[in-house]
C-alpha cells in the first residue's frame, strides 16, 4: 500500500487520520483461540477453498520437475506488499503513527518548531485538526521524523518505538498484527525454494527494522520507498550514513515494478497485494510467461479485522485504495482474491 | 571502479580511449598453463602469502563458532568491485567498448544522428578524435546506447554482444577475462556462508547480464550505477519497463556505501576493490565492529596483465584511479593489498 512517502495517496492518509480510534477504543470481542498447528505443517490457518488451492497448485506447478511450468530455484521470486497485505493497515499506517508520535522528540531537539505548523497542530493532539493539515505540511512531518539522523540512529529509534508502542484496538505491539495465514504462506514458499521479498510503498528503512523478526525477511529483501543517504565522517574519522530528505524510489503504483527491476532485477513468479498501489506489480508479475500467481487480499471481515474497499459497498469515488474496479480487474486478469472472512481460519497468531 | 555513468571519471575514460590497442594488437606471450585445481579445493590459484592468509584467517575468525569474531550466517555479506577487481578494466572498461560499438546500430535506427556530434566522430573510428570528445558529449553516447529500449531488449543486445565481442589483446570473450583467483575467493566465501555481492560503478543492468554466468552472482546481488525505468504497456496491453536516461544511483566513491545501504541494508564484513572509487566502500566496511576484511587489488603485473597505479612509479597527479596515496591509506587502515604479480599463481582460467 501507499504509506508515508511524498507520493502518498492523500485521501487514504487523511481518511486514516480521521478514522483512528481514540487510544481508549473499545476492544472488539475476539473469537476463541484456534488450535495450534502441528509442527512442520503449513497453511494451517487457511480454510480449504480457491485461495489456498491456488497457492498449493502454483507451488506444485513451479517446483515439480516434471511439470511444464517448472521454475529453476534461482528464478523463484515472490513479492508481497506489506501494509494491508502482511499486516493491519487500518485505520492508519503504522509508520504514520510512528512519525506523528516522534514529533514531540523532534520538537524537543528543535524548540523553534513548537509554534510552527504543522508541528504545532500535531502537538495539540487534535485529530480533526491534524486531518486537515495540507499534504505539503504532512511531508514536513515525514521529513523531520524520518531523515536528518544516521541510519543507525533511525534504526535504534524505530526499534525502541516498535517495542513499546501498542495498537489501540488490540492493545498489542504492532509487530503482532501480522496476518498468520500470510506468515504461513511466506514460509511455505520459502520451504519450496522461493525467496520472499517485501515490496512496499512504506519506508524501506522502517520496514527493514522489523521484517526479519516478524516475517523472516532479511533487510536485503525489503524493497520500499527509499530516500537517499549521505556518506560522511564523525569527528574521530569513523564513517556513517545520514538519511536525507531526497526521494530515490517512490515504491507505489508503477514504482513497484520499477523498484523490483532496480532492486531484484528479475520478474517475480508470485505477487500479493491489496490495493491500487499494487496493481502494476500484480500486472507485471502475471504478464510473465509460464505459471504466475497474483493475489489480492480483500478486507471483508469487520468482526475479526476490518471491512473496507469493495466490502463497503460504496462507489469507486468513495472508496480509497481498493475500489471495486480493482476487484473487477482481478477477476478479469485471473488474480485470486483472498477473502479474509472466508479464506482465513484465524487472522493473528495470538488468537 | 568508475565506468560509464554520468559520474564517470573523465581522466580515466579518456586515458582508456587513447591507450586502447588497435584491434590487431600484438599478443603478449602468455605463461604456460597452470595445473588445474583438484576438484573441491579452493584458492588454488593463490600463492601462499599475506593476501591468501588474510582471506583464510578472516573466514576462520568469522565462521568458527568458538571465535570471538563469529558472525551469524545471515550477516555474512561480502562486496566486490567489478572492473579491475574481478576482471580486466585496462585499457578501457568493457561497457564503454560496448557503448562505442553500439553506435552504428543506433545511427542505423536514427539516421539523423549520422552527421551529429559526437556520433559522427565515433563512427569515424579515429581514436585520437574520439578521445577529444567532451564529457558532455560522451554522456550522449552512453544515453543513446544504454537507454530508450526495454530492459528485455537491452539484456538481449548486451548478451549477444558479449558472446561475439573479443578483447583485442587476448582475442577472447570479455567474460573470460575474469580473474581466476577472485572467482575462487568468491566461491570460498560462499562455501563458508557468505553472500557475495558486486558493487560496481558500472551499469547495474550491464553487469547483471553476465554476473551469474561468470561469477555465480545473481542479478539481485549486483549493485551498480543505475538509471530509472518507466513502466508502460505494449499495444496488446502487456506491461514492460523502458530504460530511462535518469540517474538513480551513481555507485562510485561515496555512492558505494550509499548504494550498499539502499540495496543491501547491512554493512558488509568483507570488501575488495582496486581504485579510489572503492575507497569509501572499504572504509565503511572496515569501520564495522569485529573482524572485517578490506582488500585492494594492485595491478603490478605488466607481463601477465597490466601494471598501472602505484606500479607505474608516477606522482599522484599523473596516475588515474589508484594513486600512490591510496596505497598509503591501505597500509594505514589495515587494508590488505593483493599483488597480482606475487599473490596470484595464475590470472585467468584459460592460462
Amino acid at each position: 500500500m501507499a504509506p508515508p512517502s511524498p507520493g502518498i495517496d492523500r485521501r487514504a492518509l487523511i481518511s486514516s487520520l480521521v478514522a483512528l480510534p481514540a487510544l481508549s477504543g473499545t476492544l472488539i470481542p475476539l473469537p476463541a483461540p484456534a488450535q495450534l498447528a502441528p509442527p512442520g505443517s503449513v497453511l494451517t490457518s487457511w480454510n480449504d477453498g480457491p485461495a489456498k488451492q491456488a497457492i498449493v497448485d502454483f507451488v506444485r506447478a513451479t517446483t515439480d520437475r516434471s511439470s511444464p511450468g517448472y521454475v529453476a530455484p534461482e528464478q523463484r521470486i515472490a513479492v508481497f506488499d506489506q501494509d494491508g497485505t502482511l499486516w493491519v493497515e487500518h485505520p492508519m499506517y503504522t509508520q504514520v503513527v510512528y512519525c506523528l508520535e516522534r514529533v514531540p522528540a523532534v520538537v524537543e531537539k528543535k524548540p523553534e518548531l513548537r509554534n510552527v505548523e504543522p508541528f504545532k497542530t500535531v502537538l495539540s493532539g487534535n485529530r480533526e485538526a491534524i486531518a486537515k493539515v495540507p499534504m505539503r505540511d504532512l511531508e514536513k512531518i515525514l521529513a523531520a521524523t524520518l531523515t536528518g539522523m544516521s541510519v543507525d540512529e533511525f534504526k535504534a529509534e524505530a526499534s525502541k518505538w516498535l517495542e513499546t508502542a501498542r495498537d489501540p484496538r488490540w492493545k498489542r505491539p504492532y509487530t503482532e498484527l501480522a496476518y498468520q495465514p500470510m506468515i504461513e504462506m511466506l514460509r511455505y514458499l520459502r520451504d519450496n525454494g522461493y525467496r520472499t521479498y517485501i515490496v512496499t510503498g512504506g519506508g524501506q528503512d522502517f520496514v527493514r527494522v522489523y521484517a526479519e523478526k516478524v516475517y523472516g525477511i532479511p533487510p536485503e529483501q525489503v524493497v520500499g520507498t527509499a530516500g537517499g543517504t549521505k556518506y560522511g565522517y564523525e569527528k574521530d574519522g569513523k564513517p556513517f550514513l545520514t538519511k536525507e530528505p531526497k526521494l530515490i524510489l517512490n515504491d507505489n503504483n508503477a514504482g513497484k515494478p520499477e523498484g523490483i527491476h532496480l532492486m531484484i532485477g528479475r520478474r517475480p513468479y508470485a505477487a500479493v497485494g491489496n490495493s491500487t498501489g499494487d496493481r502494476q506489480m500484480l500486472e507485471y508479475t502475471k504478464a510473465g510467461n509460464g505459471q504466475r500467481l497474483a493475489m489480492l487480499v480483500l478486507h471483508d471481515d469487520a468482526t475479526r479485522e476490518y471491512a473496507y474497499g469493495p466490502a463497503e459497498g460504496l462507489p469507486d469515488s468513495k472508496v480509497g485504495t481498493f475500489p471495486p474496479a480493482l476487484y473487477g480487474e482481478a477477476k478479469k486478469n485471473g488474480w485470486t482474491v483472498i477473502s479474509m472472512k472466508n479464506d482465513w481460519k484465524r487472522i493473528f497468531a495470538f488468537e
